[in-house]
């Protein structure tokens, strides 16, 4: 029986027009990094699974993680994430790295998950860190490189919003205002994370679960639900809005605003779905109706160095992943037509390849890429290849172009046909693709 | 107990020094695939464990793939070699494929072997590879590129040795030449393909173990051992050279030698190790006798296509190991050195963290990449920091100079400081880079 040509499920072949989007991308996101001084680093697709049960959370580690034993015993997972490897490597160089610390990393990563839009079983996120700093600098320039990278990508302010919560406002709300022991907060935060996935009743028949019979009769269900109704700061009670954490969640806010981030809004109900946060958190929202949902976010987790027997490190990161990011840009129509990198086809008139190798060698050594059809079919049908392959040039060599040294260039997006020395045909194509 | 912040067994983690340096790896590779006119494709890294067992040779699907069972109960790999992946990607597209097709990836892929010098358990690996073409001009360039590569890294041509051969000629020469059968014929191929590793004595026992009485008495072993001392195809017997094959071979060695090509020979003992190679095969050899092994090689692959039951495409690729290719740039003092990304450092005098902002983000969109020191520590502690980071230059923002529009900018390499407005520390910093 003949072997399936599908990749495994949820997961994508790239063909080459397929990586040019995906290196397209990656490209915005690599540069925008290094413009705000973020260094690239990398690690392997297997960790042991301890690293995951610490803190990414139940869910993720139980039922969405690729787990497997080893040859050796040893128990192993696909990356399902990227945060916890890399908080791995900065507890290994604690001593020696320099802080602030600027890492950002492209790795592609598994979760075994039911495959839907936006969600597959492996993609590739940017990930962005930032550690040693414990002031609000620090979640102000990774909120602000987010918003560079969509800017990078092209996208208007009103396509896109950036909604600002804190963890420590929540667990306050939570705990001190509302008076929930640490289980029910626990589950309420679980409840407001998928709020905007079901309907009210169902939303608040979860809320009724949680409380207890004195809770029900004082009205804290009412209380919590007007309090996730809250559209601004200066909407909470006095007594919340004037507590130190949100008090400094204005302040950012408003560093943000002045930054120019104009799309930037609290919004009560975001959590983030990983258990490691322990402070301000993010999420970037599509406006799009059609696709009106989270796109990626990141936030403050203190915490994950120090699991590794050091001392801990303040952080702050983000992770936006490839597959969200590239639905944002087609439907909003952002996606740019990308070029071939191939610049010239060579089209070989008779019994060539030999002779012409010197020609071919001393194009690639000005710069040019240069395919050459070794079909030996009429130049005819070797002109329809490079059409079929969308290369803009060919180069027409035969015996007579050899012994002249000039050689009838054509370009195929405008018809035109100029006879030029190797020289003139390396000029001429950079010309043309500065001039587009 | 706190968690171990190694990586797991036989992998590396890329700090930014060791990505820098990988990322060089791949820019030689990526540009020089591209300047022959090859696409970059990408794959999942997890694949159904049949299309491994198919061509791959026993003992890597036996012994050396990551192999485990999904949750929805399916065999998978983690992807040991990009050879049978690429075959069923352009096998899914064959009809609309035009061909010759030229295809390039760096796929990061895993075995399980025991971790040595230039053989992790991870690593990456360059796999070129040209589709549709059965003569000749499809192992020239796919050498001719290989070399291209190690020229692009500096390796002098001393360095570095190509070796060939041909499987069909060994086949010609075991079967026929010598009357071995088709057992005999793969357990001697084998025992070819690591006879550099072991003793004389070990190898002649191995040989002699597959001999049968009669060939033992006709001494076949012995005729075997004088064809494997052949240094070039003319010393081979008449009969075996002008056979059509050794031809072929020879005519390859004469086109790549005009290619200037000057290290490349004929070498009967290249077997290579898949066992989906059909004709021709090569090896790169590190001529260093520190180092004397093969880095990496390919050759001539015609049926793995048509096993995904569609017509078969002629195929001729090579893989280059990202691990084997460092050790040979450390060991001959190739390895360049590389700048960090990040251009500029900027040092805060005084909080004026907010105030700065709209300096930074003109540098920024000017096209330096910077990094801001945010510790609020003394200057010199955040020069300290720079230096650290091997950043050479830093910039000192403070209420005066935003004031004033004129900012110091240090060069830590000289010690320089110039006193500039935001447009004239862009020049200046690209011009410094630019001379280097």
């Amino acid at each position: 029986m003949a072997l399936t040509t599908q990749p495994y499920k949820g997961t994508r072949d790239f063909y080459p027009d397929e990586k040019r989007t995906q290196n397209y991308i990656f490209g915005v996101m690599r540069s925008v990094s290094e413009r705000f001084g973020y260094e690239e680093y990398d690690a392997p697709i297997l960790e042991p699974i301890e690293l995951y049960q610490a803190k990414s959370g139940a869910e993720i580690v139980s039922e969405q993680t690729y787990l497997f034993t080893d040859r050796g015993g040893r128990q192993v997972a696909i990356r399902p994430e990227m945060t916890p490897t890399v908080s791995r490597m900065v507890a290994g160089r604690r001593q020696e790295l320099g802080y602030p610390l600027r890492w950002y990393s492209i790795p592609n990563l598994m979760r075994y998950e039911r495959p839907q839009r936006g969600r597959l079983r492996e993609h590739w996120q940017l990930n962005v860190d930032i550690f040693g700093v414990k002031g609000l600098e620090a979640e102000h320039e990774i909120i602000a490189l987010a918003d560079a990278v969509m800017q990078g990508y092209g996208a208007k302010r009103d396509m896109y919003t950036v909604k600002l919560n804190s963890r420590k406002l929540m667990d306050y709300l939570l705990a001190d205002y509302l008076g929930f022991d640490a289980e029910q907060s626990t589950r309420i935060a679980k409840i407001i994370d998928h709020m905007h996935k079901v309907s009210t009743e169902v939303f608040q028949k979860e809320i009724d679960d949680v409380l207890s019979d004195s809770q029900r009769s004082n009205n804290t269900g009412q209380k919590l639900v007007d309090l996730l109704s809250v559209k601004s700061l200066d909407q909470l009670p006095s007594e919340v809005a004037d507590n130190t954490v949100a008090v400094e969640l204005q302040k950012l806010l408003d560093l943000l605003q002045s930054s120019g981030i104009t799309n930037v809004v609290f919004d009560i109900t975001i959590m983030r779905g990983f258990d490691y946060y322990t402070d301000i958190v993010f999420e970037v929202m599509d406006t799009d109706p059609e696709n009106n949902r989270s796109m990626f976010g990141g936030g403050r987790y203190d915490g994950l160095v120090g699991l590794f027997g050091v001392e801990p490190v303040p952080t702050v990161g983000f992770g936006m992943g490839d597959v969200t990011i590239a639905n944002f840009l087609t439907s909003h129509s952002l996606m740019p037509e990308l070029k071939v990198v191939t610049d010239v086809y060579v089209v070989l008139v008779g019994d060539v390849y030999s002779l012409a190798q010197a020609t071919i060698a001393s194009l690639r050594s000005q710069g040019l890429n240069v395919a050459v059809d070794t079909s030996g079919r009429k130049p005819g049908d070797q002109i329809k290849n490079a059409v079929k392959k969308n290369i803009n040039f060919v180069l027409f060599i035969g015996e007579k172009e050899l012994a002249d040294g000039k050689f009838s260039l054509k370009n195929l997006a405008d018809g035109q046909e100029s006879n030029l020395s190797v020289e003139e045909v390396a000029s001429a194509v950079k010309a043309y693709h500065q001039s587009k």
